[in-house]
């Protein structure tokens, strides 16, 4: 670790800069760059992340040399300030603050008005001419510090808090008198005691220590390591600390706090963007206990004020070229910065943003496609609702973070998640969300508040998933525990929402719906079209699409697809009457009966084919043979069976036992795939014919069709070497037959680690390669999709894995049989064409991955082709450019 | 391919050697050899395995110059004898028999008489004075060629033969006058005519044509791709066909033929071993249909030819220093080698002949060590009959292959199959054996027949197979339909032995008995002992044992085993109550609960290492960790999950709910290993405690204990970084409280892709590797062992698999693996000790490959510990002179 510990902001001057952020966090280097360029920042200094994971490392112990940096620092702070901490006078007095590499709003916490001691607070309260404003401090001190620091549940000092009220007959924390102030900090000392068994600390250096401790701690809280399983951030260090001397917004009408954007980060629209409080303290518009005003009607108040902020905002969005998420104070008319961070922003306006920067001269194009996290487009692409349906609208909120969403009431989190769990869909309702709410605003369609503001909890939580929210939507009455949602209407009635209702909620608007209010999709704006367009001049990897009807193949195809990457037939097996072919095939015990019944097959096969090759008329489609094992085609509940036993004309006790032989104790490893196909050449061959059939057909039409047969579950290449030539003779015959030849090629998927290791002697028979990076990502951690729901989401929780590898391709491992295949293939066959067609297929991270090793396509599913678009475009500015990847 | 197609062999000189196996086949190439060496071998000629090779390739076409090669080769042999094809009073007669690269006994067909025509019979039977044999001999090819090269069924002969002795009221062929062989011979043509849609061929060479395409299409019979699946024999290009004059033992009283062998191949004596029969052709020898004397008796008959036997026997045993396995033929006194081979041999016999032929200075001890099979040392280490038991003998029967077997009676190889896969035990018990009957014979425990020798199918068969066998026991009456077996005793009475009655056949003695004998261990013999010395002399390989108890370890150490590589922990979590405290456990829903049920199980857990660490005194012993997923420890039927609730004391409906929560989709790929480890710690930190509180005890009383963890199913180093701190932290509180200290290593399995190709970042933490190639072979190919019986033996037999990968290691694509971990596991720990510990660690090739790529030790069952000792000899030997490996 280096030896310096500490970084002192003020004055003017710091000693880190904005490029510091891994070491002093987001919040501190930004403080101090700040600081550098002159804007108004009250003095103070940042604790490394080092520190913190120094602290994690030696069993949460402060590394030697921190404590007498700390106070050298205090000193330089008294120094800049001309106050002293413990002073009885004029004390110096700090906030301490958490602030890590990447912002995690409000998942770590925050002690305010450190330094005040019970010794000081008389002599303070008479000489500063605002005793109840010091009372009030002083309150807060002991509960934030009892709290945060000392782990004294909040509710204990509210219930003291309530109690007073109560005694009192008074409804406001502001209604409270001096006196009755005094009597809620002794009886918050009390608490305090009580709880910690120790006197609440006289020295406020230890005050400051103890706070520090706090922060650190609060890095690897439960809600923290949760939220960063969920947002998949892995590798920090840990969180820098941010000790800043105290401003106050809560001094007077002349004093004042806010939140504010120099964009709209919800629509990208440029105009300012944000709240305020009168006479209140920062974390009061955060935390969406009251309900703050719009900024631009700041300057009716504090017109002084409210200019320097104008003032201010312009340099810092020209200065750091992006949109920013500001916070600031007002002390007696004088503004301070206290943070100003990148703003988090949905998808649209990422877009919206990026593109009207470019016409702005403020960024270039290359930077307008790094701008744009391509996971936040699906924001773009999802339905909202039909603006011709008919709407039962309710209620009316805050437009906290764009989209629609239908589902059931879940009065708490939990019962979120239990019943999304159980398929549910439902909208997370509560009064406001806090940070303990992640999991169940993860699994939740949408979201929901009767308080709060835009840029509460839920609104900004909200908007970081890309999930629809109304919040601050007053009128409603929420009873958790009766689980019933209820609002007066104008007319006086009363209606109610229960658990077993549907609502729709828009978070474009703030409109809440009674029913489901059916969706349409989405309109593409022009913005998206642009930054498209850019995308695509930028990439170098093709985008198909894994597709497995004609429908699905023209949606892809409007999202920019140029090809089908996996087209899966055995989905088709599942409609209609087919499936009764299916099984008909699957109880023969002879070849000439699988025949009969395959026969069958054939025209819907080549019905679905004919539809595809048309759908993508001019580009290849990449089919995969019969994959999963004959069981998937089987019922296994008995009513089923028996119904099977009907429509086939066979005894129960048959079709049972098929279904007992071919039970499987890991059906994942076992008769499927090619294997299915070398022990029933004729299942191969019907499929075969189908594809050729209709590619034949199409083309005598005019469509140029380019078919790519793609074999499954390849282990070594003598299955490739018996199955191969099969597949050519029938081509050979049906080209004969019909008078036409289309070009085709024969492939296979790679998805097993021994395909992978063999695939030199693979290329000499297959054509292309295609990665199934989710059976391969099975084989090579040994983990079964169905069965990893046990550990890996707490794998993710404790970093053993950095992202669940079915999200995010394992680089690591996966990755490097990956680089193998590629290797050996091309060394075989030197222009082997190489694709994706595992879910990764539509990941960021993975698809740069996909890009950096030389894969020639990705295929994902049809949402997910603008993501890959942008994504595949941003690995290649980040190899040109060296640019960084994230915009988080 | 090459140009010459064609080797002729004859007059002392032949154009191939001993050395030409892979192109003349085995048969073909010892003919030659034979033949250069001036020993007595009819004239003839070899087609090569790539004329077979070719014939396959070109779609079952002759290669384009065999036929002018064959006319030429025909030529040189009517020269040599001065006969020619197609006369009519001195023809040439030739034998037509396949030969592969390795012996296939009774696999491949064969055609004798070759060259007789309809309308030389006549002629040739007046000439040559023996119309009796001339008429015989054509009765012989009508049906070997009707039914070997056109698919005439045999029995239609039969049939044909059968009514022209019962019409003549005679039993046996040779009663038959010539008048009666004619008519035979007429009905026979009729047959042929019949059922081919064709006359009998007029004209020689079409006969030898046809022959030759006959042999060739046999290398694909279904029997021969079984022999060589069952065999696991494959790269093989095809069968050799030689082509060779006929010389007949069947002429007369002067004429004799027999198989004989150099040293007794049950025994491994050096005594001549062997039958013969006067007047007969060869294949009555072999087909068991007579029961012909004893080799030794044979000069009794027939002086100067034995005295020529011996001559040569000596001659070629000294040649090709090994065993050989003799064909002759005596013609009117004039002795003939039709072919030599190294004699296939028993266990026990192939140890006992390499040892004496060291000592005999025939050759050195290293070509001792790769001349006994390793697996064949089975047959020494397995229990035979204890002398002392009471025994009730019914019949007995030839010493036919060594071993005791105990079982039911099964009278079809089908229904011996069917009730084998059942889990039933059962004794082959046929009349004979044919090949068709392989699958039967290996699914068996022993094999009884009524007739046929010490060389017939039965014995041959069940002595590769190193299988109990007690042949030609011809008091017995098999009613295969009855499904049953009876036997007259000297009394007079009718014993009867059903299905359902057990019998027990010594395959040492000849004994058949009712009922089971109990069974001994084997007494190892002194040239055991030898070999093994030699062996462990030789190899660098060091060879542990997989052992789950002290018994087992004590076993192996009794083996030679220097250590245990893998103890599975969790075979002793079902022993006695232990498994209550273990279901108690699984179902805790808290830590607590978990850690009180474990509390009860870690005594015995202590005990069983106690056990084990005092039976490998000064030798490592690894303990794996618990390895299956829970569920495997909870009963899935009703009736044991109310037993189970019953004695838990807790509702039924909790043990289905955990049952149900526990199920996995792919249990194979699902919440095992350390995954449980990392999840709930404290069952490793059980298993952890108890070993080390084991390992203090026996250090205490003097015992040298040396134990290493082993930590299963790693897919990433992050686990360890978890797990291996807290494996520390118990040893060392372990040991202080004890007061005593001991050596130990943490270390652990590679057994995914994902930990092989990570081995790098794994060696970080792992102070040893051993590969669990089970685990590892499922992953990687994708292969689940429950469930690949429905395609991998179909893929053996169709050489898309060389052999089951779970017997023989699959180096391609599992050893790529392996090599790849072993490469980056030293790169970062250059001293890391790699051993193996899956079932492969006892398969001989397997063996070969673990000491090519540097593997510290092999482990295995105890009683293959001799075998890997022997095989890891054999791969030093190999490594160090090139020897070649096979003694097949």
């Amino acid at each position: 670790m280096a030896d310096k510990l500490v970084y002192f902001f003020g004055n003017g001057k710091a000693e880190g800069t904005a490029k510091d952020k891994i070491l002093l966090g987001g919040k501190g280097a930004n403080l101090a760059e700040m600081t550098n360029i002159g804007l108004p920042v009250p003095p103070g200094f940042t604790i490394t992340t080092e520190c913190c994971a120094a602290y994690y490392k030696s069993g949460q112990k402060f590394p030697d040399d921190l404590e007498r940096q700390i106070d050298e620092n205090i000193a330089k702070l008294e120094k800049a300030l001309g106050k002293k901490l413990g002073d009885h006078r004029n004390p110096l007095l700090v906030s301490c603050r958490s602030g890590a590499a990447v912002s995690m709003p409000g998942m770590m916490d925050t002690v305010l008005n450190i330094g005040l001691t019970a010794d000081m607070i008389e002599p303070l309260a008479q000489s500063s001419g605002n005793p109840r404003f010091v009372w009030d401090a002083w309150r807060r001190l002991i509960n934030m510090f009892g709290d945060t620091v000392m782990g004294v549940a909040h509710e204990h000092f509210e219930h003291e808090m309530d109690a007073v009220k109560k005694s009192r007959k008074v409804k406001l924390d502001t209604d409270l008198t001096v006196e009755d102030l005094k009597e809620v900090c002794s009886r918050y000392l009390k608490v305090y005691q009580k709880h910690t068994k120790q006197k609440f600390p006289t020295d406020p250096r230890e005050q400051i220590l103890k706070s520090v401790q706090a922060v650190f701690q609060s890095w690897n809280s439960p809600r923290a390591i949760k939220y960063r399983a969920i947002n998949e951030i892995s590798g920090l260090a840990g969180t820098a600390v941010n000790v800043q001397a105290m401003v106050f917004g809560n001094m007077g009408d002349d004093c004042a706090t806010g939140v504010c954007f120099t964009r709209d980060p919800s629509t990208g629209e440029n105009v300012f963007y944000g709240e305020f409080l009168i006479n209140a303290q920062g974390e009061d518009v955060v935390a969406g206990i009251r309900t703050p005003q719009e900024i631009v009607r700041m300057g009716d108040y504090l017109p002084d004020a409210y200019a320097e902020l104008l003032r201010v905002k312009d340099i810092l969005e020209k200065h750091f070229k992006d949109v920013q998420d500001m916070e600031f104070t007002v002390e007696h008319n004088k503004f301070y910065m206290l943070q100003t961070r990148n703003g988090k922003r949905t998808g649209p306006a990422a877009v919206r943003i990026a593109v009207e920067m470019v016409k702005e001269g403020l960024i270039d194009q290359n930077t307008a496609i790094l701008r744009v996290d391509p996971m936040s487009l699906d924001q773009l692409l999802h339905p909202s609702f039909d603006p011709k349906a008919k709407k039962d609208q309710f209620a009316k909120g805050l437009p906290a973070s764009p989209g629609a969403a239908v589902g059931k009431p879940a009065f708490t989190a939990e019962e979120a998640e239990q019943r999304h769990a159980k398929g549910e869909k439902v909208i997370l309702v509560r009064k406001e969300t806090s940070p303990e709410d992640i999991g169940g605003m993860q699994t939740a369609t949408g979201i929901l508040t009767s308080t709060g503001g835009m840029t509460s909890h839920a609104a900004v939580v909200a908007r970081g998933m890309g999930k629809p929210c109304v919040a601050g939507c007053g009128e409603l009455y929420i009873d958790a525990k009766a689980g019933l949602l209820s609002v007066k209407t104008e007319s006086g009635k009363v209606r109610k929402f229960t658990r077993k209702d549907t609502i729709s909620i828009d978070g474009s608007t703030g409109n809440v719906y009674a029913g489901e209010v059916p969706t349409v999709k989405p309109s593409v704006s022009g913005d998206f079209g642009t930054l498209m367009k850019w995308a695509d001049g930028a990439r170098k990897l093709l985008v198909r699409t894994n597709a497995d009807t004609p429908l699905d193949a023209k949606v892809a195809r409007e999202f920019g697809a140029q090809g089908i990457g996996l087209c899966r037939t055995e989905h088709m097996f599942f409609e209609g009457d087919r499936i009764i072919a299916v099984r008909e095939m699957i109880l023969s015990d002879n070849e000439a009966d699988r025949r009969k019944a395959l026969k069958k097959l054939l025209p819907y096969q080549k019905k679905d084919f004919v539809g595809i090759f048309k759908a993508m008329d001019g580009l290849p489609v990449t089919i995969r043979l019969l994959d999963p094992p004959l069981h998937e085609f089987l019922p296994q509940e008995e009513k089923n069976q028996r119904e099977m036993a009907r429509q086939l004309k066979v005894p129960l006790d048959m079709v049972k036992r098929r279904v007992t032989e071919l039970h499987e104790a890991n059906p994942m490893l076992g008769f499927r795939g090619c294997r299915l196909a070398v022990i029933y050449p004729e299942i191969q061959e019907m499929q075969v014919r189908a594809i050729f059939q209709a590619a034949v057909e199409v083309a005598k039409k005019g469509v140029k069709v380019l078919p790519e047969i793609m074999i499954p579950i390849v282990s070594t290449v003598k299955e490739l070497e018996f199955l191969l030539p099969k597949v050519h003779e029938i081509a050979t015959e049906t080209f004969a037959k019909a008078g036409k030849k289309v070009d085709y090629k024969v492939g296979t998927m790679i998805e097993l680690p021994r395909a992978a290791v063999t695939a030199d002697q693979i290329a000499t028979q297959a054509e292309f390669f295609s990665f199934g990076t989710n059976d391969l990502t099975q084989m090579t951690f040994g983990f079964s999709r169905d069965d990893v729901g046990s550990f890996v989401p707490k794998y993710v929780e404790m970093e053993i894995l950095p992202r669940d590898p079915f999200n995010a391709l394992d680089q690591d491992g996966v990755g490097q049989l990956i680089k193998i295949a590629i290797e050996k293939g091309r060394g075989t066959r030197p222009d082997l064409k190489v694709g994706i067609c595992g879910e990764h297929g539509g990941d960021p991270s993975s698809v740069e991955f996909c890009h950096r090793v030389g894969l020639n396509y990705v295929s994902c599913s049809p949402y997910r082709v603008p993501i890959a678009r942008l994504a595949a475009a941003q690995a290649a500015v980040k190899e040109a450019t060296g640019g960084s990847y994230s915009t988080k």
